[in-house]
């Protein structure tokens, strides 16, 4: 086995999910992960801790939302029993074709996502990682050999993530006491919005693996301006290019896209909330070196900052504060590296994708 | 995909466990095996029921046994909860590698064994089935290429099961109503018991898929005589080569093996139930033409009779009757091709492989 699947295995059991002795561990693994399989149940035998593997078959998802009646998806309740009785989960993703699911209705995927909702609510509230196995198919949609693929993964995700800690601390630190962030690329995005008393986490490969940014939520009236995505958002199958969003008063007041705008229009249409922002994000693991529409990398690539339309994330909204609620959470990203800047009540913290505390910045 | 598998998922969603709308589904797989859990998830679309999907892997068993602490070996109360709230399993062998386990200590493999006797125990209470995918370890098992044991297994398993079913009732009729069975071999094998007040089980692939036997449980002290089994043995991956037991009032009084007998007297001496019959088996699917090293198959060979020490199944005991209890179950099986027969109450029933309810049969 390739050593580096086994430094994955210990990444996720001692620092993601931290997995103690007794702990009953559910592990759901595409087929060609079996090897990261492999490696855990060793790691959870030596924890003295108890497994079961679940299988993640897009094939066997596409067989079955072609076959069923739309009226018949429902909750598979045996699924829910088992996550009930469960301490830690830790779900791998790998693709041998990230196009599996592509001729299935998309009213049935809405519907078995709306069945299975009690199923997802309860793996939230567990110790849980998302992490990715480097498979033919994903790096065939990063454009990449496979070899080239894998060294990208684990060079993203074995690293000193107490080391990464730190290094985002003290961006968590600046937006932590802010009230206005101003986030400036080209002529095309200028954007301003308010994150007074809410809270920023630092993402440090726990829940997400890799980890590597910061986020917080802004205001949700507070946003004001224009910004364009120039990374595309890959939404059902479907590439959005150079996604153009205007704000005012923290709305959507009109948009634009080059490619399949639709799209964009129907997830800006999901509800209220979908149309304002409820996450600001910075990209910070500087081993994501590449967009590989993988959205588990490429909102943590360096010299980005990825937002957000539709629900804000519960943890970095206090109690007390306005949380943007909506049925949606759609990321989406700006391209930092050039002729842009991060600005927090008024001072430049971030100037063509390098921080105020990194060497060669700018001010 | 290969059009026999989905045949195969007919035959085990139809007939094996009949799943109705509204069951919920688990189903056990090997990754080799994902397109049968392809077929599968398709035909539960179809019944409008619920699939679970679990992935069996030796390799991760393997990896996890190794490395733990035996004292750590424990329930996973979690795949019970899923279980418990569970209607139908359908459980796929199939092996890259049947020699996958071989460097796992015995004494670990029986400790999970006994942690997981309540999930062995609530499974056998749903309707399940056990059954095939071949794969290229088998094949290898087998002495045979992928191809052959590809034709080899769909043979045994998508056939008519309805005519089967009735074939086999001739026989279940010969026994049930039957006080005494001679099984007679060459000049080594000559053995007598009773089944009086026993019950006859008609297997046509409902619990296993491939069926084909009728199965019954001999009158623990009743069995005299020997018996030599020419079919090896596998077990815990030693064959054992020409079993010979002789028993006297129903209990092994002497016995031998050419090869490994070791393995055969640690058999005998897990308890008091091990040294008496718990099964006489009949082989009746004609399909399963030769010997495969895979009891799921072997026992149902045409032209051969099993017995096990150990355990009796419990449908074929009635309230009453004395049941033989053991905490194994070893089937071992005698060809009765040639210089064969098979008599009940003192006539004839079967003459070297072929039943009197036959073509071709020499009173």
């Amino acid at each position: 086995m390739d050593p580096r699947v086994r430094d994955h295995a210990e990444v996720i059991a001692d620092h993601s999910v931290s997995i103690e002795k007794g702990d009953r561990v559910e592990i759901l693994a595409p087929t060609v992960a079996e090897d990261l399989a492999v490696a855990l149940y060793e790691k959870i035998g030596e924890c003295g801790a108890k497994p079961s593997l679940s299988m993640r078959s897009p094939r066997a998802k596409r067989a079955f939302l072609r076959s069923c009646d739309a009226d018949d998806i429902d909750l598979p309740d045996h699924s829910l029993a088992a996550l009930e009785e469960t301490d830690v989960v830790i779900i791998i993703k790998g693709s041998e074709n990230t196009a599996e699911t592509s001729d299935v209705p998309t009213e049935k995927v809405a519907a078995q996502a709306r069945a299975h909702a009690p199923i997802q609510q309860e793996r939230m509230g567990k110790r849980w990682v998302g992490t990715q196995f480097p498979a033919s198919g994903d790096a065939q949609l990063a454009e990449m050999s496979t070899e080239a693929y894998e060294e990208f993964v684990y060079g993203a995700v074995n690293k000193d993530w107490d080391q990464q800690r730190k290094h985002q601390q003290q961006m968590v630190e600046i937006l932590d006491s802010a009230d206005e962030v101003r986030i400036v690329s080209g002529d095309t995005t200028d954007l301003t919005m308010s994150v007074s008393g809410m809270k920023t986490v630092n993402d440090y490969g726990e829940k997400n693996l890799p980890g590597g940014e910061v986020f917080t939520a802004p205001v949700p009236d507070s946003v004001e301006g224009e910004v364009l995505f120039d990374k595309p958002l890959v939404r059902q199958g479907s590439i959005v290019e150079n996604v153009w969003l205007e704000f005012e008063d923290g709305e959507v007041v009109d948009f634009s896209a080059e490619k399949n705008e639709e799209v964009l229009a129907g997830v800006l249409d999901t509800d209220e909330g979908a149309r304002r922002l409820g996450e600001l994000g910075i990209g910070m693991n500087r081993d994501i070196d590449r967009f590989t529409y993988n959205m588990l990398f490429d909102e943590k690539m360096g010299d980005t900052i990825h937002l957000a339309v539709g629900k804000a994330i519960e943890q970095t909204v206090p109690e007390g504060q306005p949380l943007n609620e909506s049925a949606t959470h759609i990321d989406m990203i700006v391209d930092m590296s050039e002729d842009s800047f991060i600005e927090v009540d008024g001072e430049i913290v971030q100037r063509n994708g390098t921080f105020r505390f990194e060497d060669g910045f700018e001010g």
